[in-house]
């Protein structure tokens, strides 16, 4: 089967999925994100103008105010023109009325869609059936994917720890329901990551968990320990609402990361987290506050990532 | 009477109905609509700088993504500023309110208005009150009209036909709700249409619709014989809980554009809806998707002709 | 206690409040608002290229279409990229989470914060957690201030009457409620108004109303006798449903600006309102719209104003 997200010279085409991704194209646009922060100083012109007369068309058929801020800065900061389309699920109950709508906007000359939609597979739906000069990047569909999460978790750890193949890495939580866990799995597998383990209950682990390449633990003192990298996943409220989990304090107790825990981890282990936070529920706040924390700086770099996105798929 | 759409010099000054607007006008309109088209080519810059520093505010009492849209980009590809403005009708209930909200716009040095509001009359009300050096755009004002779909209409004929004084054309569907009909009609018995049927059931045709130049059908057998452009209407759901029709599958049957009633039409017959369109309603995928339709052009020249508007009433 | 809104030169570092804002700053503001205002002409480029590169968040947890609009205009005309957040409180219940969002939006780089919050305090809680490079205006928090309302209000006095120090000032109505009086008479105060009188009933001033340095006035007769500028206030439907009013009837017969009630100010006397305004509660539309008022003049100069705070801020 053909990869959907290279075009015929194996240049990214979309951004669907960090899964099959080459390390080539992966490295290609870590590199060029490092680019963009050089930009991000406070006392400069940020503004570049690689996209000027582009249309980028951010269609949110889940709302995500946050997400969608994110794409909107780095689009605005590449000089195109963002249009925000807040789509109800209600109004595109049928595949057929989700692909007439792509059309549309196809037809008023989008140049790229970042799309966020509570179905699995609905941006490979749109890459697969748009005209070969628009560019596609998934902003999150479903349990399945969300690769600049991912390419920006892979941009801070090697911000911080150089190189990849020399690493220990903890993915904690909620890794049943998590596109962002989905995502740093596969990017940090390409990327030749060793050791990757991932802590959860055994209500929050896919049934196959073991055949995703990774380690299994159920408590945090044996997934931690000596650990270079911990990624911290969200807890959703309906979570707690749901059979899988008994009580928020209950969580926090098991699978909260506190100092104590976090002190199992190398001394000099960083800790992420794809926010927003449940402080109190999944992290402390010492240690999200904490020396160790790369939370923020997180952010930053996935303005960079996205950047890094669009300009790599517009060819720019 | 006056026309509130012309300044004295006979030039442009609201666009507020297709009703009233010489022929010289709509030709100017669809003239300067090709110049923007030709910017349209996915290889190049497609900004240009006519607007600059110019302030439009969309101001939408009715709510509809789709359309504010296509008058967001067609003003930012002219290089304006744009505001959107979704006003709820719950804070305008008197016209008095409606009005202070329009002086309170054109303080904040407003340059055009594109006005869509849920009562007839709306922006002629607005254009009325305001300022001559600001200009008004009605994207639809209740069952009034919905000008600048008319003319993109008008366009896309014209691109596929290239003259109107030989045409047959039929409008099909609820043509008695219907601002987009109006529109048309108007402006293809401007155009020299020389034969205009509309086809719909008795309960969707206003009551005095002989006055409207046009011919009636209430079968699309007869009514599609012969005929070189298919404008096929939407069907809003709320009709049908309605008394006005028994069912979709019934509406379908009668009304819906299939295959089959498309071939009583002329062989290089076109199919035109302004969408979003109801598919297996008042129209078969298969005419949908089919040779004849041009339906996703028209959105494309909407955004043409939606610029060429707005440039002219600039004067630029 | 330090000035949270002065930096250590003496220079707005962020505009929380008129309160304890120096003349010689709100005199720099108003200046430079003349500047812009010259630059509002209808016939040329009004837009600068002062903020251009810079990003401005509006941040509003409170919803006001009408005041954002105001912010995001002036961020435009200045060509600073503006993103819009709408917040609703139900998200940020929590003191933490809204310092979480901040910080996000602080590492996505935001230059500046234009905050709305229902709580009094919030832009002041947003202004301490901030780094030094980036500053916040208060865009209206609680009961407590709206301070760029009070600018403009400033600007519009000094517009017509020149001079601050020979005047009579009459505020008239929800004063308790009312984060515009606060500003209002905080500001004239400081530029040196020698007579500020407050007309309400007793329910709609606060309890130490006499620690604010007003003349109170339980009536319209005695309180409007003689005054240059008279400011009404919006009265919120809400307060007519309480226990703090009998009637919208009642209100406008004792408190209503009717023209006979403003014949006993100066003949020159002028009108002021920060809307949207109750026409027939607190202002009757023959003041409205008459020759003596300066409302919409009101809003033209908010822009400007606004301009000017956002320029200033950023040091340009």
């Amino acid at each position: 089967m053909n990869n959907p997200q290279l075009n015929k010279n194996g240049e990214l085409q979309h951004l669907l999925s960090t899964e099959g991704l080459p390390a080539r194209i992966l490295y290609a646009i870590l590199d060029r994100a490092a680019t963009f922060l050089d930009a991000g100083g406070h006392d400069e012109v940020r503004k570049v103008p690689l996209l000027h007369g582009k249309s980028i068309f951010n269609i949110f058929f889940e709302n995500s105010t946050r997400t969608r801020t994110t794409f909107e800065i780095a689009a605005k900061r590449l000089s195109a023109d963002v249009v925000n389309l807040n789509i109800g699920s209600s109004s595109t109950s049928k595949g057929e009325t989700l692909l007439d709508t792509v059309d549309n906007l196809c037809a008023m000359h989008a140049d790229m869609f970042v799309v966020r939609h509570a179905q699995s597979g609905a941006a490979h739906l749109i890459a697969k059936h748009v005209a070969p000069e628009i560019h596609v990047i998934n902003a999150g569909d479903g349990r399945h994917a969300h690769p600049t999460q991912g390419l920006l978790d892979m941009f801070t750890i090697r911000h911080y720890k150089k190189e990849f193949h020399n690493l220990r890495v903890a993915i904690v939580g909620d890794i049943l329901h998590s596109r962002v866990a989905r995502s740093q799995i596969n990017a940090l597998t390409t990327l030749g990551v060793p050791e990757l383990r991932v802590i959860a209950p055994k209500t929050l682990l896919p049934s196959h968990v073991d055949k995703l390449g990774v380690r299994v633990y159920h408590n945090m003192e044996q997934g931690l320990k000596d650990v270079d990298v911990v990624m911290m996943l969200r807890l959703q409220n309906e979570r707690m609402q749901g059979a899988a989990l008994p009580s928020a304090q209950e969580y926090f107790k098991y699978y909260g990361l506190t100092p104590e825990k976090l002190a199992l981890a190398k001394s000099d282990a960083i800790v992420m987290h794809p926010g927003p936070m449940n402080r109190g529920i999944e992290i402390d706040s010492a240690v999200a506050d904490g020396a160790q924390s790369v939370i923020l700086p997180q952010v930053t770099f996935g303005i960079a990532v996205r950047m890094a996105v669009m300009a790599t798929l517009a060819g720019v």
